[in-house]
């Protein structure tokens, strides 16, 4: 069957346990078929065979239901990159990485739970924001005088009259599908119509008769997750919220994967643009089900996002945003309408409706910063301020009512538990929280989804470690003495869990028993490199920025995005993500960008100002700085508490460390 | 075969000569296969049985080569109104009217030439207008500096600064669709653009390179025919015309047929629209190929219509005009991005670019009216000018810089050549000029498509009289004494060509033996009245509008339309179609409409006089005039010269009539 491949026959494909399946051509790798059938299979590599993320096993024997006669030799061989994730025991139990195997004959691929895409239970937090309610769209309910011989306006020119002389509205502009409905419309209402109107200037709505209500979208696009908040746009209120995992995921997990896969396929773009339209319109049916109202209720849509999840929302090539000068086709807000917005399918919303998107400053610097700009205000305060928003990426912003700088730190992936071992995402089994005795060097995790610690738990089930959890790990492991400040393992540590694999030392947090994944669940000296690399460019960053600035000291550090919700903020001290500052300023703001596009729904001043804002904001290009490439590597060292973090140094001394909890109380 | 009538069968329809054949639902009128076919039948009454112009011939036999058995049988029995246009011998010979004549097996019809709808060969002449070039589209050449790490700008925002500082633009947006491509224009054309900018506002098109040229489209919907204007935008030049019969004519000949038709179909408004952007993307196909140019080079389209034409291209129901109190969707001039026109089916142009719809002056002086207004500018003169424009409906303009009013005339289409017992198109074949011998009651007439008149011809091949002909024969007849001022048959004249059928007065134009309809073609008592109803009405507008105005006479009359064109201006004023003018001021001036969509395309303050003019000018709804039957009435009459007409009568007497070439020398 290995022999040769007509390229033009289809040959079926099976997933398991979700029972999906399809006819694929013969050739294509399992990754791509998994992405053409809709299975969910994780790929944080954009299926490079790098990070091994993807493994799936293949099921023997013959599948009547569906003619099936599934086969490891209905691939093709194994190649050396597989070779690095699968030892001989997996290729005996039929483990391939789904990415680099290809597809010669029907198959039936079980896709294990931790190669899973699954539906994020991490949901992007809502905060309760302060805005004066003006939004773009207002509703009016207007009587107008019935059309006869001795009054032969036009149906348009009654309502121009109207808004003209009630409420002082001059250039109305009509939406030209909604113009095509008008005459209805009117007579139905029996020439008693409401009236939705966008900016003072353009009708993009009418009903017959007196409409109660008016709803708008915020809409967050992260790398990662989709979020959509349903407001009422008379009072604000959240009516409904919903978040998913942003269907793009399939085609690579990060930024530059999804940039290469646009650039690489001829019709890449398009299904990145055609996937997240799709996940839109699921959050709106969402929302809207959830509201008790139709998708055509909505008449006024914001959204931000960094700039490749703007570009690829617009349509827009990314291939120039990722790579040097880092140049977008646009950086200034945009107010389009939504039936015009999607490669295929739109928006389903009011079809005369626009979507806000908001500007984005600089090649990395996007638009869900300026929402994070606008929800939190740093250009209204005198104090210093850094705000981080670690998302996929890195981004900071430093500054006060005087000068504010931006700039964009790449990070890399792990923090999102990429490029490290047993990285995974924040979903449930993710090991989120890590103590290690600094006597015993045991340990104690907490995994997500379930309540208690590992310790009071029969059944643990852990599958691997999160964001959060990879940092509260490097943080303990270095407070117990097990890394020294450079990151190198300690190897005269007196503990089982310390272990050197193939030469690389590694320290276990969970065993193999505690796991359902059948393996110890270890920190790797790459793990910990990874996480300096990544804390080092955050820190980094924040250096040449107070150094632009001329401020030796920050008064208030910001975490935003949801990532900054969960990490523990002391062990981020603790390693150095960001420079000294007081812990009791160091505060978590949730989703902020998410709060910036609602407060952008709900106050069109808000608009401006983001536009505002968006312009004056300086961006530091940080590959440009000199001395750039000293500064990082001395950033990677976890820091001297007492030199380099007083306030941290001095929280840690005072606060004893509850020996029961083994943690700050 | 007549029998069961199974609604979902398919029968085999075939139209000869054309060769043009289909499959179409048993049940179906011939006209109605007609039209899902394409094949041009005549049909001025949109099929209601009241013209009989639409006579086709059942052939009979089998014609292997389509498997298809033709037969009277395979149609509905003839119906009542069938046998008011057939008599015993046409129903022997196998005619039949296509639509009344349901199809219930295979057929072969042929389509007598007499019948079938050609390419009008009067084509909407071409005047020199003389306008200032400033057209609403302006293009420019711009080199952009290049990105790099130290300028980090946007594509977009590089080239709104190159706008605002040399140019001294602000406030550019872009047209979301044109964004899409911006970047690989940029970088295709080595940061060298043609930017085309829309009233200096938005950029809708941007190509790599220097672009030599722009070209704008001027387009004219009439009822009957689409006409279109190629233009250079930079110079005015008109490179390229197309006109052709308005595809909607097979949905009904006159405004109130294709109203109906939008009414009474589900989806008439929509096949309504489809066929006339059809027909102007094939105008568009035309003009572009005869100057060698790509359709997306047209960047500026303007539009002028009535408001029935106005209505359906815009898609919007035309019901509420065609019943009182007539009222519009909209009157106002309209921007509209081409690729929102049309509902299936876009405008082939840029699409980026915008069609200037002119505005409507009321619900039956349209955007044509304001096309003539703009080329004539009656607005800016001293004297008393009265516009007549003669479509399938007429339109009046009475005034001058002080004042103007219009109204809309139902003449109904007698001057069309419809509801006249032997009346056609202007197409090859049509009796165009007629003169009587005031003496010998003899005949002259001349043929569009033969240069001699038929006295100098063998073979006449006439096929019956259009609307020029018709008001020639009429006005010649009241000349000759054979009709008296009432339009009443003088029964005493003593020549063969006078005779009655049924009763009815008729007076022979042609014989048989001159035609290729095997019949006399004569002028009726009927045709007569039909010809005193329309100047009737068009008299007695004007009649009225002077009297508003406070005036007893006009100093210049101008005939807009091409009807306007062909007619004999004085065979026009023997009959009174408008007041009393001295003949030399009397002109015709072609297609105005035509020529004030050109000025609009490249004059863009041409636009700002057009919507100033539509809001300006008086709307005179005639019925609401309390004496307007009585005026009506009246005017129906054909004048007396001396009392009603000096300046005609004058120049009657004092210009001798050549016996010789029987005309006005």
């Amino acid at each position: 069957m290995n022999g040769n491949i007509k390229k033009d026959e289809k040959v079926m494909v099976i997933f398991q346990p979700s029972g999906r399946r399809g006819l694929v051509y013969k050739g294509r790798s399992i990754r791509e078929a998994s992405i053409e059938i809709g299975e969910g299979i994780e790929g944080p590599c954009g299926g490079k065979g790098a990070c091994g993320k993807c493994r799936v096993k293949i099921l023997d024997g013959f599948f009547e239901r569906f003619g099936v006669d599934s086969n490891l030799k209905n691939l093709s061989p194994i190649n050396s990159l597989e070779k690095e994730f699968l030892n001989p025991e997996d290729e005996k139990d039929g483990f391939r990485l789904a990415c680099q195997a290809r597809i010669l004959g029907n198959i039936v691929v079980f896709v294990p739970e931790v190669s899973r895409l699954g539906k994020l239970i991490v949901r992007k937090p809502l905060r309760n924001i302060e805005v004066k309610i003006d939004p773009a769209v207002k509703k009016y309910f207007i009587k107008l005088p019935e059309a006869n011989l001795n009054d032969l306006r036009s149906d348009w020119e009654r309502i121009q009259d109207e808004f003209r002389q009630r409420y002082g509205l001059i250039d109305l502009s009509i939406d030209y599908q909604v113009l095509k409905n008008l005459q209805k419309v009117v007579r139905d209402g029996n020439w008693e119509i409401t009236v939705f109107i966008w900016n003072d200037r353009e009708v993009i709505k009418v009903e017959s008769g007196n409409v109660d209500k008016a709803y708008g979208l915020a809409i967050d696009i992260g790398t990662t997750t989709l979020a959509g908040y349903l407001c009422d746009l008379s009072d604000g209120r959240v009516l409904a919220t919903s978040s998913m995992m942003n269907p793009q995921v399939v085609f690579g997990e990060d930024i530059m994967s999804r940039i290469s896969y646009a650039v690489t396929n001829p019709d890449g773009l398009e299904r990145l643009n055609q996937s997240v339209i799709d996940g839109i319109n699921s959050i709106i049916d969402d929302v809207t089900s959830i509201a008790g109202i139709h998708p055509t209720e909505i008449v006024d849509i914001t959204v931000v996002g960094n700039t490749c999840m703007h570009h690829i929302f617009l349509c827009l090539d990314p291939k120039n945003i990722g790579r040097s000068p880092f140049t977008p086709a646009i950086k200034s807000s945009l107010n389009i309408k939504t039936r015009e917005i999607g490669f295929k399918n739109s928006l389903k919303v009011s079809p005369g409706s626009y979507v806000h998107v908001l500007p984005i400053e600089a090649g990395f610097v996007g638009a869900d910063n300026v929402g994070v700009l606008i929800s939190e205000e740093p250009y209204n305060q005198d104090s210093i301020i850094l705000i981080i928003d670690i998302g996929t990426n890195g981004e900071l912003v430093l500054g006060n009512r005087k000068r504010l700088l931006s700039c964009s730190c790449a990070t890399g992936p792990a923090f999102e538990g990429a490029q490290i071992k047993y990285g995974m995402r924040a979903s449930p089994g993710a090991i989120e929280k890590i103590e290690i005795d600094p006597e015993t060097k045991e340990v104690r995790y907490k995994v997500i989804g379930k309540d208690e610690w590992n310790t009071e738990l029969k059944e643990v089930g852990a599958m691997g470690i999160c964001g959060s959890g990879i940092i509260d790990g490097v943080s303990q492991l270095y407070l117990a003495g097990i890394i020294d400040k450079t990151g190198r393992f300690n190897k005269n540590i007196e503990t089982q869990r310390y272990r050197e694999s193939n030469g690389e030392p590694e320290f276990v947090i969970a065993w193999a028993r505690e796991t359902s994944i059948g393996k110890d669940i270890v920190i790797t000296q790459n793990d910990v490199r990874a996480i300096q690399l990544g804390k080092g460019a955050l820190y980094a960053g924040a250096k040449i920025m107070m150094r632009h600035l001329g401020v030796d000291r920050v008064d208030k550090v910001i975490l935003a995005g949801a990532f900054g919700n969960y990490i523990d903020k002391k062990s981020a001290a603790v390693l150095g993500l960001f420079p000294d500052c007081p812990l009791e300023n160091v505060i978590s703001v949730g989703n902020a960008a998410g709060d910036g596009a609602r407060m952008a729904l709900l106050n069109i001043d808000k608009r401006r100002e983001a536009d505002w804002i968006a312009r004056k904001v300086e961006y530091l290009e940080l590959t440009l700085e000199p001395d750039f490439d000293i500064i990082f590597a001395e950033a990677m060292w976890i820091p001297h508490m007492k030199d380099e973090f007083p306030s941290i140094a001095s929280f840690l001394s005072s606060t004893p460390i509850d020996k029961e909890k083994q943690s700050w109380v």
